[in-house]
């Protein structure tokens, strides 16, 4: 118990760097003569917080920001190593001090081998209940270790077509119509613009919108509109506004006004806060047209194919979407875009201090590249060797 | 048109070697002076028809048989082989007449590479429908093929423990007390027995193989019943007798009865007949307890593992079972065996003519090996360099 607590408060430290299972590393010097490099032939978890600073004030329905807690991981085995991230926005209810704790109770060395990615993500799934974040942190080290292992990036080893990724929306935040121009015309590159509604401005945000591009846009609401006439109301106003689809439009809970909204809608209607891990997903039938995937909602990247390939075949549309995030997380994500119908992956594009370089937005597309496992090199390195 | 008709004719002189896309190769000779392999770098697709003989007469509800007619297939690519079979039991509707006519029209040369397994698996589902058999041979032989290029197994890359898989069952045949005594006795190595029901002995079956042996046993039925009462009866008393779980008791269009027997029964009922693609899949919940996923039904391995991972998400068991194949498709399925709860792989162990070594069953057990793509190596080499 004190030697969690010790471990919590080093990993608090700003760039500290620290082992899951072990101390040790922290004493030692950065730089050792060996030139040799050891192969480690378990699998060794590190992981290290760090702070995600955001180009614009991030607004929300319910909260604004200026910066995300992210932690980063890293599995190293048989001296190849694998990257990982959880970011945990703070109305999920994770935090640098949750993913700690989770994370510093994962012991990988127990498994033979990466490979066993099924047994591992249960055993994740077993330590403690939520913690979506820190299990993806994991879950997308692991498949970034084992893609590395194999020699492949994981869109390939899932049989997906890099072609068929969508395009991906650029989130506009909720702001002063000039602040909004200025932002819109930020977002050149990208075929589809990404609306925050639900603050009382919806109009006037598309309106303000579409006085300067007349691009498709999609709208989130997140859970903003209590009453579904008005929702049905502006889902009429919003499909003559070329709008192309409707997420959360109104809290969870309201169930049956969310089923008939879907039911009369124009455009489709996307499942986000009502949707967390692949448990929530049958019941999603009939109540919405689709649902948005994000790794830090579900546990990662095996989750989140599950979640693509089983909606798929309930006939519901998929949406995969992200956090703030680097583009370690940004990019994991994307291996599974081809299965998407539509893409909100802008998570990295928003952040001024990336330490990653990944999978890049090319005419408003997706772009995959053919790096092994979830395609990113370090920009900055954040563990030591 | 014409060329088609002579393919067709080619493919089925047996033992002839043919090309789904030329018939050049056929008269070459068979050895060439050149040692150097040409390497290929657009997918080639050749196949060709296999009689497997029975070492016992095989008799269902409905038939009886001494052979069964199988297509072998072969894709080549980059220098590597993949080998993929259709099995066609022929109750079931394909022949080596529709399985050759589905194969010469599938033109793999137009995929730029056979990593996009998403879109050749599309490809194949829009050539025609049905033929699944036909299309499970040039799905597994693709995964084989892949696998081969990656140098991992599928279960590897699915991320499955192989120290999961299941028992496999060993399938005892309806015929004459004292043959059925001897086939228990031929079963010595298998932990499950399953016996075919449904022919008007049921009892006397059960209790001659309970003379013999008291290992648990699985039943299936093939739609024999027809009559709810009777089933729920039986299934009671099944239950008495050490079974493990009752597959197709009744005919699928029953699927009221079904469901009430589902309801009533103390062992696990399974839907066989009634469970086609991974499109029927969604439907068996509330109607089975557990589905039986088989190769030669659904399209192959990309198909299956996504029914196989489905149904667990719906709550469901999981059985994958086969029909009378070469160690081939066997492997193939016992690549997803660790997803299964109960496993009937032992359609290799049934004929003599076996012309693949692949996984095998040690102490009962399927037991997958670490051979790339779906672990087979030829036993007798089936298709000319």
């Amino acid at each position: 118990m004190k030697k969690r607590e010790f471990l919590k408060y080093c990993s608090l430290l700003a760039g500290a760097m620290i082992s899951g299972k072990s101390i040790a590393a922290i004493a030692e010097p950065v730089k050792t003569i060996t030139p040799m490099k050891r192969k480690s032939t378990t699998m060794k978890l590190r992981f290290i917080p760090y702070e995600l600073k955001l180009k614009h004030v991030f607004t929300l329905a319910t909260s604004s920001r200026t910066t995300t807690p992210v932690v980063l991981t890293e599995i190293e085995y048989d001296g190849k190593k694998g990257f990982g991230e959880a970011s945990m926005p703070p109305y999920l209810g994770e935090s640098y001090d949750t993913a700690t704790k989770f994370l510093s109770q994962v012991n990988l060395e127990q498994f033979k081998d990466p490979f066993l990615i099924e047994d591992i993500v249960a055993y994740l799934d077993g330590i403690q209940p939520g913690n979506y974040a820190a299990k993806a942190s994991v879950d997308i080290a692991l498949h970034d270790l084992v893609g590395k292992l194999i020699g492949k990036p994981w869109f390939r080893l899932w049989g997906l077509d890099p072609g068929k990724t969508p395009f991906t929306s650029f989130t506009i935040g909720i702001d002063t119509p000039e602040v909004v121009r200025q932002k819109v015309a930020e977002a050149e590159p990208y075929k589809i613009l990404k609306v925050k509604l639900g603050l009382g401005n919806d109009r006037e945000m598309i309106e303000t919108i579409r006085s300067v591009s007349d691009k498709p846009i999609c709208v989130d609401v997140n859970q903003g509109w209590k009453d579904r006439n008005y929702a049905l109301e502006m889902a009429n106003w919003l499909k003559e506004n070329n709008v192309a689809f409707l997420e959360q439009p109104m809290p969870k809970t309201m169930i049956d006004d969310i089923a008939w909204l879907t039911e009369n809608s124009p455009i489709p209607v996307v499942a986000d806060e009502a949707l967390q891990t692949i448990d929530d997903l049958l019941p999603m039938k009939g109540v919405y047209s689709a649902i948005n995937i994000k790794l830090m909602k579900c546990g990662g990247m095996n989750a989140a194919y599950k979640m693509a390939t089983l909606a798929r075949e309930m006939g519901m549309k998929v949406m995969i979407g992200c956090m703030t995030e680097t583009s370690c997380a940004i990019s994991a994500a994307a291996q599974l875009s081809p299965l998407a119908h539509w893409a909100d992956l802008d998570g990295n594009l928003l952040i001024s201090n990336d330490c990653y370089e990944g999978v890049t937005v090319i005419d408003g597309r997706i772009t995959l590249n053919e790096r092994p496992g979830i395609g990113i090199t370090e920009k900055i390195k954040m563990f030591r060797d």
